[in-house]
């Protein structure tokens, strides 16, 4: 039995993933997970976000239902996926994209609106009424490319690389988590190649952490950088929220720096503002 | 295997969910699904909203097991109904009528404790003591008929029915959904009666309002009314909050009047107090 | 097929729950639940309470999964335990022991990392990378001691026990429900010593309450006393929270004394300050 996992902005209070897996359920039997339901409203970089983390680790052959989809009803296309033996469904305005990369060489199509959809097909709503039947049809064992002509070209969310300058690693905020550790884009490899402890600028102030292995090895108030279980940098406080103390949010430029020995001082101990330096 | 849905005022941080689910799936082999545990304390009214938009998705045999249920313990009924080939299981209060009326004829009998409850049958918990052992029993696909009596009369919502009067629409607001959307009880259909931008008028102040297909035909600030996915008239504002700029919720009144041409302005560019008129 | 539920301080917006999932459907065949991913962060007394309340609901084989883990990637042990026909997987900081209590006679084994964890071991997500895999073996039917050496002592969390002293009844708030009702550690049996309206005393004030059955006993603003659902003694006020008008949360100290007849008066009729009684 196949699994469909469902992420989407609708609010778990709110009736409407129900309503997706009341038609999931209704053609296919499949296992239906949901990865969540809590992605801010119409936040398409955050959805893809968590939708990049968890997919690779499900097993091959699961579909992965993905709704965050402000340009529904429109012409925008209807899309599904192949990617490393998993199936990702849902709007063509980015959502899929950082996934469909996490989990290998992608092959996708655009979804025939006049064969899968429910009828009446809704304005509003194709969640339940388009992409819910088609991923049933993909866990049913139907081939991807029966839903609809291929795709080559797909809408990508602007997402900045990260990037190293002068010693310097520049990146930005790609999420804030339920602890209020700061998730960048900045790669955790190369955290190896600044000191102990680090500079972090942000916001316009710089402020010294600690780099440590786990959220642990700080003191309760401290701040620290680590590497992140997604493999990317994160900055935490262990016993605090991280970005609450730094004010930011996803989005938002960070920059790691080396501090210079005489420059060092216990992490976390003093924060104070700075100056912009002429970079 | 049958599915058994769950839709509850617990909240998903308690514990009360995840007791329903070990009792049902200590009793029967289900596959248990979650429509929300997230409806407002008490309010059985958006319960009811919530489960019947969501329940007639789902396939025959269904069992939607829904608590919410301020008058536990006293002597108000437990039922179990039969309604378009699918079940509901849960108070007679009212939550379970709208989803009864959306999937067809429906038959109803009281739930017998002495025969179906857990021993022993707690005061305040009836979610786990007796409605998730009797939704149990018809997951087991035994007869509705052997949990109780037939009831003939249900205690129901005083559910106000929208009205045309002299060319306006008049009606409720029927639940406020997690993107700010305004769902009313105004059929969608009723909307071409309209002008194509459209005054709504609620809490005292009249607003214009364009008519619109799908959410994303307006701009990102404008107000428009729509037929949303329920079939019910919608009030949205594309990349905000309806129910936060009209300071409108679940209970209120509402009403949609013709605009006449000349009166009519750009959807959303204003919006100003207006005295009441004498209707 | 086995049932393993899930518990964890993640918070339901995050990728972490997801990944855990994933982690678990891609290495067994298993019903995957969740009880909750909402305990507040790195509470692990509440997630302990959770756990415990709703673990001996489900039937014997299940594999209750639970991740309230500030110490991650430090030496604290990785365990598991079988207890009462269940199994408990999580980390050795007190997380697990009430609910091993609640189910029975237990015995643990520290995992051994090194066979079971997955590669690359993040120093930051064990729920994913240490605990899934484990909770998946025993879901395989895998016997526990197959999984490490055996653990004799465990971390406890320090749990004050309730106490009877001169005719009071004393204890803790364990917890505060989504309805605002205050879960005692004071066993419910107890109640039935005192008379019918009782005097509530903590946080420095005195308040009377009835002794009621269930809580529509009680006046929609009154507040009441009653056994709840987990067998111990719940202060609750019908329409509303008894946490927001006592101002206790988890941890605080309450009294239950009886009220001599003359100084009762209607329950929740009036609420005063009281000077502290020499006691």
């Amino acid at each position: 039995m196949r699994i469909v996992t469902l992420l989407s902005d609708f609010g778990s209070a709110s009736s409407y993933p129900g309503e997706m897996r009341g038609v999931l359920l209704s053609r296919c039997r499949a296992t239906v997970v949901d990865i969540t339901h809590e992605i801010p409203a119409q936040d398409i970089a955050q959805g893809a976000f968590v939708l990049a983390s968890a997919a690779p680790t499900f097993p091959a052959g699961t579909v992965h239902l993905a709704v965050v989809d402000p340009g529904v009803g429109t012409r925008r296309l209807a899309i599904a996926l192949r990617s490393g033996g998993q199936f990702l469904v849902g709007p063509d305005n980015g959502l899929l994209v950082p996934a469909a990369r996490a989990l290998g060489r992608a092959h996708a199509v655009a979804i025939d609106p006049s064969r899968y959809a429910r009828r009446p097909l809704s304005a509003t709503f194709h969640g339940r009424d388009l992409f819910a039947p088609a991923a049933a049809v993909l866990a049913r064992g139907v081939p991807l490319e029966e839903l609809g002509p291929p795709v080559t070209s797909l809408v990508e969310i602007d997402d900045e690389q990260p990037a190293r300058r002068g010693g310097d690693l520049e990146g930005r905020v790609l999420s804030v988590d339920s602890f209020g550790n700061i998730i960048t884009n900045i790669p955790g490899g190369w955290l190896g190649e600044l000191s102990t402890d680090v500079s972090i600028v942000a916001a316009g102030r710089s402020r010294t952490a600690r780099r440590v292995r786990t959220y642990a090895d700080g003191g309760r108030r401290d701040l620290v950088v680590l590497e992140g279980s997604g493999g990317a940098v994160e900055i935490a406080v262990p016993g605090g929220r991280a970005a609450d103390r730094l004010r930011l949010r996803a989005g938002d430029r960070v920059t790691l720096r080396a501090v210079t020995p005489r420059r060092a001082r216990s992490a976390g101990a003093e924060e104070h503002p700075q100056r912009k330096r002429a970079e």
